[in-house]
Parts: structure tokens; C-alpha cells; sequence
């Protein structure tokens, strides 16, 4: 490896394999790649290690001992499950509480005290059953002195005995026999002292490692699976996965009050991100986080001391790392890797603060079949067409914040079968290395103001959106767009907003996190909003934007808003203000005359003022596009969103407008053509003009001094400039 | 007139008009009428009084004295309003109280202590704001101390000082600059009195009426309009028009507490019908019917008195009447009418219990626009379809529970000028005599159970369902369905089921009174359904049955019904049991591969037990139609419906099979084609087949032997039989 590429700020990362040396080195001069990794269920040969290309080195602590796993049952890792709500039949009832899960990932825990760990739960009440009126023996809880017909559940301890990342990797690849892992929890201390001995032993047999790629900690985010291995339960930022009656136990002496089971199993919703958080799960995230930057501090510290670097994947078992809470900066890690197949997981790396090395794994994965179990690296896969798709949505979102490495993992026996993709990522890696070169990581001009987007969360869970959900598409549009963005709680709204804020954006449905819920009941939040948009600031809605119940109205800014929703509750109260659409409106300007697509949009949404302007309406004469004047102000509402170039110029019209700074859109650094974006960089004097689309283009892009230049693209590509307007290499 | 028109069970009233002797008494032989009837701006000619028919007059007594009516303005009617919601933008904010209500409608009541009667609402906190804190001068209330930010209203008093029906008639004909005509309250006693001695000399004057038909008592349904006359409020079942600070006063002295102003107000939903009742708007109901059964029951003794009958139109001012609640049979009316545009209107009068004459005035009235303000009687307009599609619902509801009259109303004169109408009406009345005499009012044959719909409203509000939302479908099409109903509370749910139901409905959308928002927290509510299910009985569930987020789920009656909704709040909880649909099931045999439109339909429904039937899904892969056995019983859920004929089967079948009986459904008195439908009297031993449809359909026909017909039908014909199989005339 030639000293050029060590100097870099950028790179690459190859999975390698053993036996294929030749390959390896062919596909790293290829890809430019720097780095060679393993993955779980590939190893690195001491030919390739020696190679002197850096290497990263996955290690999972909490399952790389099986042995001293399978020796201390009682330090696996433990959860709280609830049984399948059951109706009472008869005063007695017995209940298999193991039923609806994995018997292979799951074991009862029958060694603690289960009528001091264990709930039964009347939910038609709400009530908790006295212990005195239940039993357990055998896998069966027996209820007794049941109300006929109310329905009951148990919140019960299991240990996990199938580690999660063990378990989707077998299964997805169909490892039959392989035996299944388990994981422990380093917070019991013999366990915690033996992982220290065994990162010390493994640190110093590993001499070739460089950076050693924690994947990752401790705790997994929750995957639960039913007998048929089919998933249950979901939660990318799900904090169940770290129980132990000893965490209980500490937890009520450092917080000073002890968590129900049904703090955690949440009448079975597992406190879901789409919750709005109640305070004992949010406490219940801090005494977690509070235990990881202890312990992953400790062990980035022993893998310093050995000379290396220490990189934490963030995924699996990331949980209570918590990459955007400060106390993050203190574990002291060297980088940090994301798996990525959009812009938001570019966005969810790019953005995480700290001086750290930064970088996306990229899909898809050389594994036979993708995250929706589709055909990949196989017969019937193209890995091609799925990683252009990905592609052209990362790229853009990397304009916006780049990070430093890109890389693969998974099988590369597997990916050298699809020739094609072999030189799509030879096109690829040499696209990024010139965004890293031409940006050289400095700022790309965005608007003149901030956009904050408002939910139950905040910075904590920054692009923390499915992407299944309209919520997803709309923050996956912003990744890329010429907005400096920030992620705000309703307490940040409380403590006062940055002054550069100049968009506020509330965006999810109603009664979920991301709407708000009972927040908007609140008079100091609905008081800061109005305040900030009276004084000239933008509030845009999508779906069920500042949605609850309260005083007569359901969406309370209605005021900004200019729009309220029909829930059923006010059929009487006729709707009077004309709908009639404006015609030439700026947000409306890409239209053609037809409004795009908005999804599975939110319905029954009337006017609710006279000084609302109506944008577009759906077929059924429901306002899906609106906006509104408040004070020096505006708000604006889109009843929906789904992914697609109208759809993002759209979204950009709608935040420039509720800004109040329409005019200066397309002043700088525009492009016309809506399959196009464009990205300058004022410190390296560069700019890019990106085509999205699969087809070549020609826009009309206004420079940063206002003067139009025409540039043609073929399908996908990118094509650099400077200031001057000189093509780059 | 002939005797033999006199002795009859059933007639007709014709809307009669002074100047037209000759065409009057031609049409009542075409149309075989019996009784004449003058209307809202019509008189009957003395001429016309004298011919031997029976005479219908109109009389509303709190607008028929207008001159006491302007004497006594302090005994104009009341109520109460709430001003616009206002956004404080400073601590002092003035609010216009009236600006969003018409003044030709309503003056503010200056008369008496607004700082009493009123109140000023801080809509955000919900706060009363303190009356030190505002004063009230030429139609401004000058709010102080004002929260910045913090939204207000005023809940205060007016007098309506142009009465509704008045108000609607002049807009609705362009009467220009004929005289507003107010209302008066006959809580007041000097107006009491008055009104009954006007009412004593009416009769004396009025030795031609046979019929004082009373349009209607003294409080009308609310319309509320705005300064542009568009309704800005209008329920049909609102008890907003019957206030005055009087009956304020006398409701604390007779239910120990007084009414808040907001009790009225609701936060600007004025208790819609569509909210779940609370109990004092309950209360306040209950409160006014005591008076007007009092107070009507003296009204019709007088009439009686003169030796004529009392009838009660049921619309417009019937307020207080409540003709479904038992003292309503205390007012000794001789009979009630109703406006009559749909099956269910005609079920609401002719379901009124008790031992009345029932008269339908059927649409088109002879207006130039119909409610809608789509020309009528007019160039445009098409009253034989519009009224050919009205008998088109109406006829079937009827074979289900007779009316003895039908009639119209409105003017004559507009009525003539389309001779195709008068040709069509002569139709209509010869099928309905027809229908009268073989029915002879005797019960038609029903499926062996009863079918109970559950709301929060029960009985009182029976057949009480907006047209233009999908649950004035659903009962729409139950109105002339083989099913004995019964409207039932949950109240009456607590109380205990009648033994022979067998099928309980519950329809409407989430939070609503339809659907029963917070009642469904009740455990004994759930425990009451469960049980009578678990013993065989049935729970079809539309829209959102049985939905309050509580104890973990959201519809409460998943177990029953074997499917629940996601709302957002579950996303991360995955729906892993299949929805494969079902193919051939009973409900399904009727939709050749493909379910019947189901209009707005809820969205994001999935199944929820492994036991769950799919019938239907929609494009999106949402469950539309689904059963579930439960014990000996079973669920049944529809996630829309819409008008039609496929849809009528569709509803037909899912009661049959929620029932457990759908083997019976094709064995007695069943139509194959789903356009016709049958109806048997076992009293009289003759049945009529139908065709809904505007095309000539064919049927096969089961009697009550089990022996099968072919019956042939003219576009929307009818055709009636013996049980032996004959035709008759």
C-alpha cells in the first residue's frame, strides 16, 4: 500500500476473506480501498493482514467468549416480555406465557423471585393482581379469583439465550447447525472483569489489528421473534435489551424509586420510539447511558493502550452509547461506522458531533438476500440497480455533511460473482473520493437559516425515523437539502430556540413522539411557537402538525397553520371559508398544474381561516397543501409526503416560503430542473451539479454570484466546477 | 270527498293553494288524496276548505303572533354563542363577541348581567378568566391580562331575533324584504299565557281544520349562520335554542347545580350529537323535555279541547319533544309527521312508539332548490328523478315498518309546471296505497333475532345519523333490511340484553358518540359483550368498533372482532399474522372475486389473532372485511360501507353470519338478484318483490315454503303475491 493513500483523509474499507488474496488485492486497487475488515462469520488470513493495508477487526465482547458464556447462564442478558393478552373465560386462568415468543432466543428466568420481579395485569382495569391470586410452575402462570371477561397478561423475566445479531445472521443465511450464540451483561462484575482479561488477551493476539471495530457493546436494540422465528417487535432505539433485576435494583437506589415491569413492557408497545417517552423510560435511558460510558470508556482505554484505535459500529448492540448525548465525547472513541442505505443513515453518522472519524457501511450487503429477505448477491438479485438506488440518495445527503470512509461488509466469495457490481463500485468509491477532495470536508453553503424539527425526542434520536412511514420520507428528503438542519425536544422549545432558527418543523401523526401528543397541551410550547412565528419565523406542519385535543381545537396552532382537521367531532360545524385553490402560488410553482403525489396523506383537513391560502386540495376536496400568514410570519401545511424529485422541490418551496425568504431561492447555487441539486462549497471555491434521475439532463444553475450556466448530465452522474465555472477532473 | 276515502287506514295530503280550486281537486283525485295542507307561506282559500277533505293546518306558535312577538322582545328565545377564538398578541385584546355570527340572526343580550350569565375562556389553559379581568360594551369585550399567546373566547348570551324556519324559508326563496319573523320562549309566562289564549282563538277561527299540525313546538334544532348567511352550525338533534337566563335559574333549582355557559358552549362544539354526551348536557335535556311535555301536553289539550287533532311535525322546532322517550306518549299527540327523503327518515317516524297516525312529507318539497340548493322546481332541475330516487330508499324501508299518510309540502303552483312529476306522484301514491292494503300495517316477516345498534345515544337518538357520513349509509341500508332493530345505549348494554337479540352493531368512527369513545374503558361494557357473544350471540363492528386506546390496544374488542388498528403508535410491534384472504366465504358469495367499494374506509387494519378470517383487504393490504369466532359466538368487522346494492347484501350477509345463522338467510323469503328484494306479511299471507335498480332485473325468489320463483321486474317496479303464489293487483 503506497504511502499516498495512508496520507489521505478518506478511504475505504474492503471486507476481505480468506483464500481469495488475489481477489482481495485486485478489488483494493480497484476501489482504492485502505482498510480490509472481516465480518461475522468471515475471518482474515495472516497473507492478507500482512498485506499492510490497515486493518479493522470486528469484535463483539459480550459474545466473543461462548465459553465463559455457557458457564455463567445467570450473567446472560435478560428482558421483560408480556404474555399474549388472554380474556378470562372463568374465574381460573392459566396462561403460557412463553407462548407467542422464540423458545430458542428465550428462557424463563426461574431463578429470581418471580413474585417480586414478575406482574400480573388486569388490563381492562389497569389493575395489578395480587400475588396471592397467581402462581407459576412450568412455563404456565395460574391466575385465580379472575373477573370473567376481563383480559390479563403477565410482564415476566426471560433470559436471552440466542444473542440477537447471532440469531439474524443465522437465520438470513441459513446456518442450520451452527451453534447459537448467547451474550452476557458486563454490568454483573464477574463477567464485567472477565470481558477486561479477554479484550487485554485479545488485543495483544491481534497485532495487525488497527482499529478494533466494536460491534458494538453491550446491548442490542430489541428484535423479537415468535416460534416461527418471525419478528414481533422492533425498535431500532429500543432500550429493553439491558435488564437485569440488578440494573432494577440499582436503578431504584440511584434514582430513588423502583420501575415497574410495566414501565418497560408498556402494556406491550415496549415504549416503541413512536411513543411519546414518559419520564421513567427517559430516567431508565439515562441510568443505562450513564453505565455505558462508564464501561466503554474502560474498554476504549485498554484498546489505546495497546496502540490501536477503537471504532464503535453504530447499530446492533449500540444501545446506551447514545452517539448525540454529550456525555458520548467522554467514551473517547476514534470513529465511528453506520450502516447506511439512505441519506438519513448518512445523516445519522455525518452529524453525530465529536472530532471522529466517520463511516458508512454501505448496502447492499454480500449476504444472499437484502434486509426485506429479497434476493441480493444470488440468482433473481441485482445488486447493481439496488446499490444505484441507494446510491443516488446518499450522494446527496453526503453534500450536505460528508463523512470519511465508505466500505462494505458480508461475503466477498459472494460479490465477485456479479461482475457488474465489481465496476459499479469502482464508479462509486471514485465518485466519493472526488466529493472528498473537492469539499475537503469543509461546509456547504446552505440557506441563510436554521430549520429545527420539533418532536418528543429531539437531538437524542437525530433521523431516527422508519422508513416505512411517511415521517421517513420526508426527514430522507431533507438530508439532502440546502438546509442546515437541528433536532429540538419540546424542552429545548422551552428553554428559548437558537437565534438563527428560521423554520420550525413538526412533522409526524398525531399522538405519536414525533407529532408531540399532550405536549401541545402545554401553553408554553404553543406560546414560544407563535412567539417565534410572529416575529417573522416559519412553522411547517406535515400530517398531524401541534395535533391534541384541547380546547376546542385538535390541531392547536391552527392559527399558523391556517388549517384544522375534521376528526368526526365537529361534523356539525360546517366549514365555511371557501377551498378554492390559489392559482401561481411559489410553493406551487413546479407544479404543472398538478400537485405531486403526497402519499397516504392525512384527510379531512378544512380551512380554518380567512387568511389561509390554499395551494392543493385532494379529490375529495381536502386540503393537502396550505399556508398562512401569523404576524411578520408563516406557517405552512402538507397534509403528506412521499419520496420523489417534485416532492423534494416541493418541500424545499415550503420551507424557503414559510422562512419568509422565497425570493432568495433561487438567487444561489439552484438548479432548475428538479432531477437535479446542486452543492458549492465556498472554502475549496468548488461546486457540484448531481442528476438523480436515470435519465441524462440539462438544467439552467444559478452560481453564487447569479449568473446561469447550463450543464447537461447523463443518467446519475455528477460533474464538478469551480467558482469560475471551469469543469474538474 | 267520498266515504270511502274517509274510512281509510291511510291517505294523502296535498299541499293545497289559494286561486287553484281546479287543479287542487283534480290532483287529489289523481293523487287520491284525503287532506289538504297549507305551508310556510301558502293560505288555503275558503273555496278549498269547503270542498270535504280533511284540512292539515300549519301552526307554529311562538312565531304566529308577531306583533306580541316585537311587543316582548325580553321573551325572544336565547342562546348562547362563543366569540371567534382569539390569539392575544398583548396583554389587552378586544374581542368582536358577534363578528362571526349574523346579526340579522342574533342580538347580544345587553338585558341582563353579563358578568353573570358570561364567561371568558383562556382556551389554552382552559381557564375562566377572572370577570375583574374584562368588561363588555357595544359589542366588544376588552379582555385584560391577557397571556400573550394564550387564545381566548366569550361564551355569551344572545336573542335570536329572526327565527330559524323563518330564516331558512326567506333565503331559500329570496323573499327579500318580507318581514324577519322572530320566536318566543314559552318558558316566559306572560308569553305562556298569551300563547295559550292565541291558541284558543286560532281554533275558534280555524272551524275548517280537522288537523292542527304544530310545525313544530317552541325550540327549533340549531342552525347558527354567519354574517354572510352560511351555516356556520347546524345539529339536528342540538338543544342549544331552548335557553334563557330563566331556564338557567330554574336548572339549578331543580338538579342541585348550575350549567357553566361552557356546559352549552363545549369549546365551540355546542355538545354536536357526534360527541359522546356528557352529563350535563344530558341533564339539560332532560330538563327541557320535562317543560315541553308539560307545556305541549296543554297545547293539545286545547285542541283537543275544540273538538280537532293535534299533530306533531317532527322537525324544525321539535325540540324538547323527544318522541322516543317514554313521556313523550304523555303529550297525547293524535299523530306525527315527518320529512321523509331516505329509508331512515322514514324509520324515524315510523319507529316512534306508541298508537299515532304517521305521515311522511316526502321530497322534493315544491321548491325551486332542494336542501342542497340544486335546482328543483325550476329550469335544471329534475324532480321526477330526484323524487324516483328518494322512493327508491324510502319504498324499501317502508316494507319494513309502515307509515299510514304520505304528503308535500311547499307550493303548488311551482309543482304543475312539470306534468311528468304530476304523472309521477300518481304512480308513487297508487304503489303506496297499494302497499298500505296488502300489508294491511300488519308486521312483515323478520329474521328470528333482533339486532341491537349500540352507541352512546341508544334509542333517543334512533336513526339519528348525518347523511354524508358513512354511518348514515350503514343505516340507511338497514332500513329496509329483514331485521327487527332496536337502538340500545350503554346504559341499557349495563342494564342487561333483551333475551332475543342477536346481533349487536356497533358503528361509527374512533372518539365519537357513534362509536362510544371512553365508555369502551368500562370493563363492565366489555364483560357485557364478551359474554353475550361467548353465548352465541354476534358483534358486527364498522368503521371503529369498540376503539379508546386503553390497557394496550385500541379497538377493546379485538378478541371479538379478531382485528385491530394501527394508529402509529405500534408500528415497531409487527403484524405477523397472515392476511391471506379467505376465498368462498358466506359473506363473500356475492362479490364474483371482487368486494364492493367501502367508500372512505378506515385504513391500516390488521389482523390480530391467528383465529381471524380475512374476507376482503383493500390495495394497500389493509383488512376491510374479517371474522372471528369467539366462544359460541362470533365477530364480524367492516372498515366502511357505502350505498348500494352490492353493499346491502354484503351488510345482509354479515349479520346473518355474525348472528350464527346464515343457513337460514336463503331459506325463507330471499331475492337472489341483489337489486330485488322481498318482503312477506304472514297476517295478510302476501309478499312483494322489489327491483331497487333502473334497469328490469330478473330474480329467483324463495317463499316462505322454501320453494323457489322467477320473478321478473320493470325497471324499479313492484310486484305483490299471495303465499300461494298468485299475483295480485
Amino acid at each position: 500500500m503506497s504511502n499516498e493513500i495512508k496520507v489521505r483523509k478518506y478511504g475505504f474499507t474492503l471486507p476481505a476473506q480468506a483464500g481469495m488474496d488475489d481477489v482481495v488485492l485486485d478489488l483494493a486497487r480497484r476501489w482504492g480501498a485502505d482498510a480490509f475488515r472481516d465480518s461475522d462469520g468471515t475471518v482474515l488470513s495472516d497473507s492478507i493482514t500482512s498485506l499492510g493495508y490497515d486493518i479493522y477487526s470486528t469484535l463483539c465482547l459480550i459474545r466473543a467468549d461462548q465459553e465463559w458464556n455457557r458457564a455463567h447462564p445467570e450473567d446472560n442478558q435478560q428482558k421483560y416480555l408480556y404474555s399474549t393478552p388472554q380474556t378470562a373465560r372463568d374465574v381460573v386462568m392459566e396462561i403460557d406465557i412463553l407462548a407467542r415468543y422464540s423458545p430458542e432466543q428465550y428462557r424463563i428466568d426461574e431463578t429470581h423471585a418471580y413474585k417480586k420481579y414478575w406482574e400480573v395485569i388486569n388490563r381492562t382495569t389497569g389493575e395489578v393482581v395480587p400475588v396471592s391470586d397467581w402462581d407459576y410452575a412450568d412455563g404456565i402462570v395460574t391466575v385465580r379469583n379472575c373477573t370473567r371477561w376481563h383480559v390479563y397478561s403477565v410482564n415476566f423475566l426471560v433470559y436471552q439465550i440466542w444473542e440477537t445479531t447471532s440469531m439474524y445472521n443465522h437465520l438470513t443465511n441459513n446456518w442450520g447447525d451452527k451453534p447459537h450464540q448467547s451474550g452476557v451483561d458486563p454490568r454483573k462484575q464477574a463477567t464485567r472483569e472477565h470481558l477486561a482479561m479477554f479484550l487485554d488477551k485479545w488485543l495483544a493476539t491481534h497485532p495487525d489489528t488497527d482499529f478494533v471495530r466494536f460491534t458494538s457493546m453491550a446491548y442490542q436494540f430489541p428484535i423479537i421473534t415468535n416460534p416461527k422465528h418471525e419478528t414481533l417487535y422492533q425498535d431500532w432505539y429500543g432500550y429493553l435489551d439491558c435488564m437485569s433485576t440488578q440494573a432494577l435494583d440499582e436503578f431504584e437506589a440511584k434514582k430513588g424509586y423502583r420501575l415497574r415491569p410495566n414501565d418497560l413492557v408498556d402494556d406491550g408497545y415496549f415504549n416503541s420510539t413512536d411513543r411519546v417517552p414518559k419520564k421513567a423510560y427517559l430516567d431508565w435511558i439515562e441510568f443505562i447511558h450513564d453505565f455505558m460510558v462508564e464501561w466503554a470508556s474502560q474498554c476504549v482505554n485498554q484498546v489505546h493502550a495497546a496502540g490501536k484505535k477503537a471504532i464503535l459500529f453504530y447499530c446492533d448492540h449500540w444501545i446506551g452509547t447514545e452517539p448525540y448525548k454529550p456525555r458520548f465525547q467522554e467514551i473517547g472513541y476514534d470513529g465511528i461506522i453506520g450502516p447506511c442505505i439512505n441519506g438519513r443513515e448518512v445523516r445519522r453518522i455525518a452529524d453525530v458531533p465529536g472530532d471522529l472519524v466517520k463511516e458508512l457501511r454501505l448496502y447492499p450487503y454480500f449476504f444472499p438476500v437484502d434486509l426485506l429477505d429479497k434476493p441480493t448477491f444470488q440468482a433473481g438479485g441485482d445488486p447493481v440497480a439496488d446499490c444505484r438506488k441507494y446510491w443516488m440518495w446518499i450522494r446527496r445527503a453526503m453534500l450536505r455533511k460528508m463523512v470519511h470512509r465508505i466500505g462494505y461488509g458480508g461475503y466477498l466469495d459472494l460479490a465477485v460473482k456479479f461482475p457488474d457490481f465489481i465496476d459499479y463500485l469502482e464508479y462509486q468509491t471514485k465518485e466519493f473520493y472526488g466529493m472528498c477532495e473537492h469539499t475537503d470536508f469543509t461546509p456547504v453553503e446552505n440557506a441563510p437559516f436554521k430549520v429545527a424539527i420539533l418532536n418528543a425526542w429531539g437531538k437524542d434520536r437525530s433521523w431516527g425515523f422508519d422508513q416505512s412511514w411517511p415521517e421517513g420520507g420526508i426527514t430522507e428528503s431533507l438530508s439532502g437539502q440546502p438546509f442546515d438542519l437541528m433536532w429540538i425536544n419540546f424542552d429545548d422549545l422551552r428553554n428559548g430556540l437558537p437565534d438563527d432558527v428560521g423554520v420550525i418543523i413538526n412533522l409526524g401523526l398525531a399522538r405519536t413522539s414525533w407529532s408531540g401528543g399532550e405536549n401541545w397541551k402545554d401553553p408554553n410550547v404553543v406560546a414560544a411557537i407563535r412567539d417565534f412565528v410572529d416575529a417573522g419565523g416559519g412553522f411547517l406542519g406535515i400530517l398531524d402538525p401541534s395535533a391534541c385535543e384541547h380546547g376546542g381545537a385538535f390541531y392547536q396552532l391552527w392559527d399558523i397553520l391556517g388549517v384544522q382537521k375534521e376528526v368526526g367531532l365537529s361534523n356539525d360545524c360546517k366549514k365555511v371559508i371557501p377551498t378554492d385553490v390559489t392559482e401561481g402560488h411559489f410553493i406551487a410553482e413546479d407544479f404543472n398544474g398538478l400537485a405531486p403525489a403526497l402519499g397516504k396523506h392525512v384527510q379531512r383537513i378544512y380551512p380554518g381561516l380567512e387568511s389561509t391560502t390554499i395551494i392543493a386540495k385532494d379529490s375529495e376536496g381536502s386540503v393537502t397543501i396550505a399556508a398562512n400568514p401569523f404576524g411578520r410570519g408563516r406557517g405552512v401545511y402538507l397534509a403528506g409526503f412521499q419520496l420523489g424529485a417534485e416532492q423534494n422541490r416541493l418541500l424545499q418551496r415550503a420551507i424557503w416560503y414559510a422562512a419568509g425568504k422565497e425570493d432568495q431561492m433561487p438567487r444561489r447555487w439552484f438548479s432548475a430542473n428538479l432531477h437535479t441539486e446542486i452543492a458549492a462549497y465556498p472554502e475549496t471555491g468548488k461546486y457540484i451539479v448531481i442528476n438523480n434521475a436515470n435519465e441524462p439532463q440539462t438544467t439552467v444553475i444559478t452560481d453564487g454570484n447569479g449568473m446561469e450556466h447550463t450543464v447537461r448530465l447523463e443518467s446519475n452522474a455528477s460533474r464538478w466546477f469551480d467558482f469560475a465555472g471551469n469543469e474538474l477532473a
